[in-house]
């Protein structure tokens, strides 16, 4: 008799596939700080990687698995074959070619189509049910690629958008302060800033720290003539990507912990609000079928409500903007 | 327009029930402690409360939503109509009456098979796919009570059992040795210590720090012979519930954090290894329908396996001796 | 040889205090809950309790203990005597009597500054670098006691105020809208509303979820006109110890997650904005010696910064009759 | 008047260096692991990036700091100067340079000797109260010379060692088994095996789940002659860094998972058991001045005590070659 006979009476059957099981594609840095995030909060107990490069995919795994007794023995898991990801919950996209020098947004655009082609019918075959979280860039259109071709309902797909571009701006605005960014109050909407020529916009008229306004305090808050120049501050999140990808290469460590901020979100159905990519045809009078970040109350479906912020005109004209801009490049791909 | 109508766009309806709600029976000390240890420690983000006494059910629920701003906004409900636990993953009783001066085993347990009766067939009629953890004590002959008044497979069902008295073993010999609990090992199994009558079994000989047997360094460890009088640490197992009570009236955070334990295992699927009361007949020769401790793995259906572990001829002896017990008084009890 | 001593080579003594150590004095509802939110969430790895019923203390210390196992083994011990608290980096102050009926509101603060005369010396005297914070109610009251009694700077002594509150009224605020209390900004300033007449002020200007203040949405928010009646939610924030007490004869989780999170921002140093009860004269145009709830940031001394809020004429006015109120009563007081 | 000051009226100086302060130094894929790990899961509140590569550290540091918001706002800084890690409670060593092709071992710990050379006494100038973890490779060797270029006391100063190991060892023998790797049991002791030549020794005589000793259940556990072939748990785990090398080019999580562990224990003085390379002379009969991993207790000073395992004949003579081995190449080192 094998130990395992000796040592075990079985009573049930294990079960293989759990509730909370979140598949993260793609297993570059973005992808493995994403998976590692989520892992390290204890936000999933079941997370699955999957790529093309297998050996890769099962270095990775090996790694992970290897340091479970420190964690609260997550099951991990991987393989290029999507069968594994069967009954998530939530996928994570990271997949995607970079930008090449000189190709044009929508080569660009077209080429990581036709990667998300490879991958998203497949994660809607095995998950019918799952949530799509789109990170890879520019990641308002693939968002809007990714609906297409999943054939979900709105609410059940978007982008990981400005919710790292929020972050980036709290922190920095905070550290002006001396708060806590949790305690320090901005928005960054429109679309998510690390794509070469995405425009994200900070709502200055909001900014807030325990519900006082800085630009009250400040009129000039966020604009050329203000002395203190807080403007800086929005530099600085637009520059945050190029600049720490001119530093150590690329980013990974501020988008994973971002994403594990949403998959925790809908995981324990906390209805927090997130900037996230959503579809805004009909918010703000946008009149595009696209996808741009907005604050946005998270569930365990999705999406479950956007909300109407009081934009000043040039916060909606610069919304628009991206959006006829997003609607151009959108209306050359080839599906 | 309302605020509400005003300020958010909604997309999708908000969900209800999440996928690792707890249901906790009972709202006296103990209910309650089961409850917090369950949220502050962030295992389940649903947590319902049930109790006869309806009023005492709201204060608590107010009282701890007053500080959801403070855990991750679990939601947490309650009443004493039991549609509120439909969907429970786990429901954990805690509801019981206690020993009257003079009164019998069987007496007792005869009047908290009533208050079983009146919760149990409720609780499966709402969520047919639970777990049940008995807390209630006598805990071993109501986890037989509550199995047979369920009518759930045998894997679905357990007590707490020994769960406490192993963490008051292993804490007790730990402080001994100036380590920390978790490195330091050992079990209690057979009955639950907490109920008058219950006959918790050390199992000396397989006592360890990192592998290190303390038996083999001290062969008389757990005997009367022995200097060091380890034996005491047993004493002090068995007399602590009285112990606690006697200092403060009710035990509640012991036995919270060990019925935790048992719910993060199960929701995480982790398979740890916990003394838990689970079905025995046919292990270690026991031919009784009976429900004791053992260490148990469990996952997310409940137990898994049952442990098969190398006792002494006293301690099967001593186990015999509890199940022919308990066997005795289930055959008197009234379903 | 003892086993101990076989199984062990030491090599450096053990320490036995942490920098992280909290003395929770009063092992009442309040104080358990208070040191058991702390315990489960991993704040400090160290608690003391203290109280002159020596029994409840050293039942309560025994039942957390045995839960040892189950959290990352803190140290709680505790004690009659307070050289056990030597070394707190933080003392909560719990204890305390409660009002009489007909008792007025001075003769209670009388009652309690002797209460407090016998713990607040002591504490001093063995952790003179500790931060006080005041939770016995009347609590701002009790606050001004405490610090002039201890001898200790105004930033090392506050009191946990209306964080409570605001987490009441941000819970209340959510559950109308259907977003979490952490994305639902609101402050309830002044006196603590647990202590009879205590008037807490809720600054309806600044209520915001995303920044979207709700008050420019509805101009009527939390006036006697308004058709959605929001002014509830403050009657029900005043209203809820009220309540609770009522309905389960005490208030315990809430104020325990409460202090919680105070004690959290403090040992992390993380610099969060709590409204808690501090020194206001010269905030506001106060010119009163007294201790009332604003917005302040915490770090690892205490308070770092206290926010200057834009108040409405009625509010600056109901600070300043609290102030004058409590002035009133403190000039009372026999030190 | 800035918006700071118009905000926020000063009460006290915030405060820089929190207690919990730890040093990583190398910013490679170990150090970035280690510091991720650190941080995700709320260990330290306060961590440090040192590396000579000042790009990268500056690029790493602002990645997490956009991360902040997401967790509880602690405070990452670096440099490529050591004065920003004073006041550090633990330094951990990560860099070092990679064995080339032919180099001999004592080339190798000669060039990294000189690495260290540049790093430990710059450490202990800015944080005499240290405690030091060597990671880097050969980690066993590379402890003895951080203990003899630091001058602190020997339980101040261990190596990562086998706590990887044993966790690798655990995993995947919780495989097999269908238990969580917490529930499992088993320790890898001596030389960590990342290292080319390191010789982890597996105490196969006190692997077990619940006390239950396998290796009684199946004499030839971890032996040619076993059926089930438990052996090649043994290997994998000896082939581990080179197999995940291979598929992804370095190890990382495992490591960092694995030191983060150890900054827990310490941080939290909470005496847990780890598998650390610790001073080995006079354990065992070992009369060399090495460093090897023997089970330990850690505590807030470091090493408290270590623990004397019952070794067989071959695992003794296992743990005297290696360190008559490794004493033979550090007899070389110039320091």
């Amino acid at each position: 008799m094998s130990i395992k006979d000796s040592l075990l009476v079985n009573v049930s059957p294990p079960v293989e596939t759990a509730s909370d099981k979140v598949t993260v594609v793609g297993v570059g840095a973005v992808g493995m700080a994403c998976a590692f995030s989520i892992l390290t909060q204890g936000i999933s107990s079941d997370v699955v990687l999957v790529d093309m490069m297998e050996d890769k995919v099962k270095g990775e795994v090996m790694d992970i698995q290897h340091g479970s007794l420190f964690l609260k023995n997550p099951k991990v898991s991987g393989s290029g074959d999507y069968s594994v990801t069967a009954g998530s919950k939530i996928c994570v996209v990271t997949a995607g070619v970079r930008q090449k020098e000189g190709e044009s947004r929508l080569d660009l655009v077209q080429r990581n189509t036709d990667v998300l082609k490879s991958i998203i019918p497949k994660l809607v075959q095995y998950s019918p049910q799952t949530i799509l979280i789109i990170v890879s860039n520019p990641c308002d259109i693939l968002t809007y690629v990714a609906w297409k071709l999943s054939g979900l309902p709105q609410h059940k797909v978007f982008g990981s958008g400005t919710n790292l571009d929020t972050s980036r701006f709290r922190f920095l605005l905070s550290q002006r302060l001396g708060v806590s960014p949790t305690s320090m109050h901005g928005w960054i909407i429109g679309e998510h800033g690390d794509s070469s020529g995405g425009f994200p916009i900070p709502v200055w008229s909001s900014v807030n720290v325990a519900g006082v306004n800085l630009k009250e305090i400040n009129p000039d808050m966020g604009l050329d003539s203000d002395k203190e120049n807080w403007k800086q501050v929005h530099k600085d999140v637009v520059a945050a990507a190029y600049d720490i990808i001119k530093l150590k290469g690329y980013t990974s460590w501020g988008i994973g912990l971002s994403v594990a901020s949403l998959v925790s979100t809908i995981l324990r159905n906390s209805h927090n609000v997130h900037c996230v990519s959503v579809f805004v045809k009909g918010m703000h009078n946008l009149d595009f079928d696209v996808f741009l970040s907005l604050p946005a109350v998270l569930g365990s479906e999705g999406v479950t409500d956007v909300l109407v912020q009081k934009l000043t005109s040039s916060e909606r004209c610069s919304l628009k903007f991206s959006a006829a801009l997003m609607a151009e490049v959108q209306a050359g791909i080839q599906f």
